[in-house]
């Protein structure tokens, strides 16, 4: 509810339009949406054309169904599902009109939006074991209506095959950037870019990579500046918060 | 040295108005300059108005008015010296224009720029002693050209106190939340607002803060989208990746 | 043994109504029991109405039902037994009458008591992830003997949602804040309450979580007072305590 | 704001006697006071007889010494300050009518109120080298209106110490166990009362001791119900938890 | 081999009755066999009526019965077998006669030895669960000829129930006390009594127990003397040393 | 109290020699001696010629002769003082009759005692820095009436130097091992021999070594049977340990 | 490119012999291509007899097969396959003339080549526990062209078994010593020998083992000068660096 | 004593050249040095014009002194002395011919000798910072007889630097790669070298490096094949390694 609307409501109690008491019910309704506004504003950009989000985890498919089944009924048109496996996806597809995308692990229903960013987001990982977490990222971004490139098996021990790939890097206006073990792309790709650089973590590795702490760890001492780090294989994280830093043009 | 200064160099030597060995001497000057032509875009347009940085940790002070003494030669107008203290700032200012900001522990040569960022950026922090790490970002972003809203003591321990300061998060394009013990601020900011928001972890506390990990783990594990983290204490990393993010408008 | 039974027998031998040796039988006997009569006192009061407990885990349903019929045969009428599945519930209920809550994994013989407590207990929690060990809390206490009001999805990256709640929260006898992830909504409601919160880590989370560490930690450096913590997942151990300090007015 | 209070600035508009406008200002000016009101309540509370609380880490003397005059301008009569050495207490005392404890490291400016809870407070610990956490704790409760017991030396090495003492220990309204090393205490304590067992890690002990994380642990696991944990070192937290506990009564 | 022993070598080819080249065989032969002696004159007197071990973890039930048959047939008569499951047990029964001892995951072949120790071995555990852990030491303890007494559910959180069984504790020769969650019970026992109390941390626990980490800290912390510890779960480790302190008595 | 004690107040009272009221202050006197009978006698065999300990970190000079000087009074004629620095122990100096080494930092008061144990205690460690550790286990060891073999100076990375040392670890009643770094000195040692072994880890190294905690890992996960630990930098412990193994031959 | 390459180039513009756009595209074409050179030899080197290596973890038995084949097609003989199980090396064997090796879970495509290092790899191992690790140390070097001396059993808990067999200790070039638990192995090694020593931690053990991060730690910790450590587990890791050290003198 | 020598020893004695006292002796004097030949060979050839090493870390001036008066006594010729500061230098350099290398902390007794190694090692670090590491490094190398090609400012977040230095790191014959903070540089430079890199990771960095943990952890997990790590901050055992690996040539 914006000042506007508030001060609608009261303009109408002092012409005598409104009692008290419904003025009092329609400002008890939503009594917080003040606060809330920024995010009802992004939701409403959101429903425009984008996704909204379901995190599947932890979710059964029949609860999915049915949030998504809501969502539909009001009227949104594309909904992500991240963290779903192929059966689950396909008890969804059997409901609603569901691609999955069994890398990344994520169903899209609807159309995959037209990119509005204000550039293109480049998604690097280092092996193919990290992959699923990058795919996170870029289906995300690609979702809310993002253009993608893709940089994969470009990791630091063969850095000339990341050198060989500097124009995507040089042109973004966001990088995600995945990797596991010692998790040091950020830090190289970080220092050729001079636009934000997300970090992202992944579980891949054994022994003394501690499930991800060892690249989480690494990322977050990156001796390069412009380089952000998020939660270990939150792929879904990188891949949003890039697509904020797309869109703040829109804002303007 | 871009494309086109390289076509230039040979057109030159085509011509016979440079030697080969002449061209080999420029060209071997900045031998990698296509590698790094972004930073060094990005360097050129620093030098327009903005600061040059000066990590000062580990510098004695004859050794930065050396390095500051260099820039200033090659025309740097502002640089900003991070991580010195009272001391080392009066040895510095005797040789160098030097204003001293000591909360921050931040120097800065020359005068303070005119911001000319896409937005503003707020930098925000819940308790007084966390007030270091807030002013190293905050002058770190308003030395590189940015403009400040500064939104202290505001915990989340009194939650009403952020509340009653919506209006800045709402309408900035980038926000650093600073926050030590247990870390919250970044999660109820970013509920709030659909900007990148900027964790900074800092060591503030004492026992089971370790050091700051307890706020960095709780940083990493937000709950809401659109945060990501940098390295505990790292203001100045907040604050340089906010300006990157306030000056991409730029870029297009 | 009380100074007053010691003191007698004394006089007893003294007024040679005792011998010197059934004396020293009689010390001897239970010559700790004084230490215990605290928790003599208070199972005592526990059995007048409200539920003994079992801790589940680890034990087989036969075991569990012969505890159970040894409690039942004593008279105890209400029995709480925590962290069993439904299989367990299933065969402990073909011999007892046993209603089984299968978010919270907990089964309750006999009938829920009346609340005879000084207040209400609210218990609060942020996704839905962490609604297991919220119920487990939540049921405790209600078998216990306590009124609960239910928090759920109240989570502080949608901090309206907690704002919109807090009639119940400063109602409160006790609160307990139940939360994985980046832990804060402890920190949150112990700004706002004036009561004690108990805070309930939860390993819901992944990567950096570390099982509910992050958490943990992020609970301990709460900057709010009048918050304590339990282990990670106890959600048992925050229902006992808010019960015994909701009946602490029972104890003047 | 009350729902009362907007009902009757609604009515006034209604009335004619409230501008919309004016209707407006009111409405926006302090949109969440109501969320505060517990608070101006506790704090109303607090100031009537007993102490604010001023933490002194990281506060110069200079600091101290005005926030305290601003508190004392404003009726305050009694205010602790914990976390000070005996230099900034003299200072201070130059100035307010001090007196410092010194084993605690805390002032108290004005009188010690008198006992007002619902109860006494036990406050035991193991060591020597745990008295001045242990100080902290008793000082604070009893700075806040609470009769307080201390019971020192009595450590779980030497048990026959703490069963010497059972009688404070069984009628106490709460308890507050101080303990670094093994941290057994708690776990000993909580098993004989039946009481909130507020137990307090001290950094106290070398090597495997971890600064404190193991006595941290140790209460974290604690076999007992009943037993909550706070911060290492954190005795003002456990004594203002246990105040808070021994005055619900006044709240009924 | 002793000196004495090169010195009749030499001495015999000094007589001429060794030659060089025997005598270079002899040294050859076996070259550190002083080093082991020890092992050797050990292994002599655990072949004399008690078990040899074999560690079961990790082997095949094929390849147990035939070391096992190996040992036979060199004359060991009782042979100790640790962390089998039953139906590595029933397979090795089928072939060796194997008791298994289902609690401990230990299977005895042969029978168990006399007692011959210098003095009784207390085991003594908290709770149920670490029963496991505690029997692994009882039974080791017995199988290596040593009389156990087990003291179980003797707990720190009911420390009624620990000094109910004094008697036991007082005269014993070596205590191992097992125990998970808080780990406190051998500093507790170890403030009683005054005979090495050798310490078993469990995994017993949740949470913050950290896998038994929780429990080892609070021991290798514990403020009683005469406490050391083995790793977790080792109830092997406890009662294999155990024994060695209850057999000093024979070296003298 | 014995129960022979309590049979001759009894009879006592019986025979009227004594008031019921005085049985009773006798009695309540020292309520749970019958708990500490093994520690008075322990204490008391300790005053037999032996030393009383005093833990010398964090108490002052001043403190330490008062506590000195009342065991003196009590009769007490040696009394070791561990971890004290030169000054204090200068100190002391001036009123008792005090030694101190300077190595062990470690004072005594009165002569060193005739060893009177069961056999030898080897005290071995590795390298130069090991040995302020090393040598408080020796002097505790002394001081308490054993005799000990030093063996310094024989690191696993020169085994050799351990070899040429193997008679006195084969004939020792019990071997303290001390260890920092790679902490592999007890895993060999406990290969070696057939007595208890306590290892000690120390603090010594920098890096991976983690204050210890390296150390300390590698001897609880020792693949020799017969070993166990004490807390990082715990000469005392170690010594004390030792003495006891050393003195069980005299309970029997 | 080399200096002289591209001088060649200015040259041939200078004399006309080349375009300024020719010259433009040769210095764009392959900007890198001096990076990669090393690896292009060394890729060479190995293909010459000796084996390529595919990281099976994580990759289907097509996967394999298909790259496998590729190799095979480019003329590669020898192929290398770590981290794969019996069931895949069945469908690989399918296909391609695999042979498996089961306890190091590798399998090789082709012959062993012939040794052609400079002298002899030792492998040494602790325990049977080991074997897997260490076996994949052995094979992978064997398969790169290595003669592989295997020392299993020689654990520092039994040192006459690792002093028995010091010849291959004393003439190897490169020793991977391989060890879990307490991990001491390699630091006894390393005092012995004067080759370089590459220490592989293996996750053998429990509880305090900590997943291998004991070893670990106390291999980095090693009091030994020459060894140095790879990642928990990494057997491939270990014999690829013996193989390259055993190599060197191939390059000179 | 090569076994050569102990058949002459023994042909002596037979011959009655010696007696079978002289004959003990000697075989008693070094009765390990079979096991320790190498370490002989090693020094001997240690001694023959390169330095042997004193760590200098907690040993006084007056002590490293006297350990270098018997060194030299010895003949030996040059000798390193590590982890002194500035001052214990000037003082050992007014007995002993030292020369000081401040940034690493390094003195050296005697000439530089002549490198004599296989090839060149280059010791490569990334930011100013490390230089006293690499330095450590790199003059330890020197003074074992090595050529030494120091690439400092190489680090990964400006690749090009470390790209336009290629020639020495493809045709070193071993790499040190120092590195703090995010510890990327082994990884980088191991995938472009095909000889040994040593990883060194120094302490270097704050807050989420933990003192040089995270950079350990990351070169444990490099994803580029042949690199192995030494401790933190463990400049000397990087060059000693590198030492050993660059005379194996000479062992041929």
């Amino acid at each position: 509810m914006s000042q506007q609307d508030i001060r609608s409501i009261l303009q109408a109690v002092s012409d005598q339009k409104l009692s008290p008491e419904e003025a009092m019910t329609r400002l008890k309704l939503e009594p917080f949406q003040d606060l809330g506004y920024a995010k009802v504003d992004h939701h409403r950009e959101l429903r425009q054309g984008v996704s909204e989000v379901i995190y599947g985890a932890g979710k059964t498919p029949e609860q999915i169904i049915g949030i998504a089944g809501a969502m539909r009924d009001r009227g949104q048109q594309t909904i992500l599902i991240t963290r779903i496996d192929q059966a689950a996806a396909d008890r969804i597809a059997a409901v609603h009109p569901l691609r999955y995308y069994d890398q990344a692990k994520v169903g899209l229903i609807g159309e995959m939006p037209e990119p509005d960013g204000d550039g293109t987001i480049v998604v690097a990982c280092g092996g193919t074991s990290d992959l699923p977490v990058a795919e996170e990222a870029a289906i995300t971004a690609e979702a809310l209506g993002n253009k993608v490139v893709r940089l994969y098996d470009v990791g630091v021990s063969g850095i000339h095959r990341l050198l060989a790939n500097m124009e995507p890097i040089m042109t973004a206006r966001c990088i995600v950037a995945v990797a596991g073990m010692e998790g040091a792309l950020p830090s190289v790709i970080g220092g050729l870019a001079d636009v934000p650089v997300i970090a992202v973590p992944t579980s891949v590795g054994y022994g003394a990579s501690l499930g991800g702490v060892a690249a989480l760890l690494s990322m977050l001492n990156s001796c390069a500046s412009g380089v952000s780090v998020v939660n270990i294989d939150n792929g879904f994280g990188g891949g949003y918060l890039a697509h904020i830093i797309n869109h703040l043009g829109k804002k303007a």
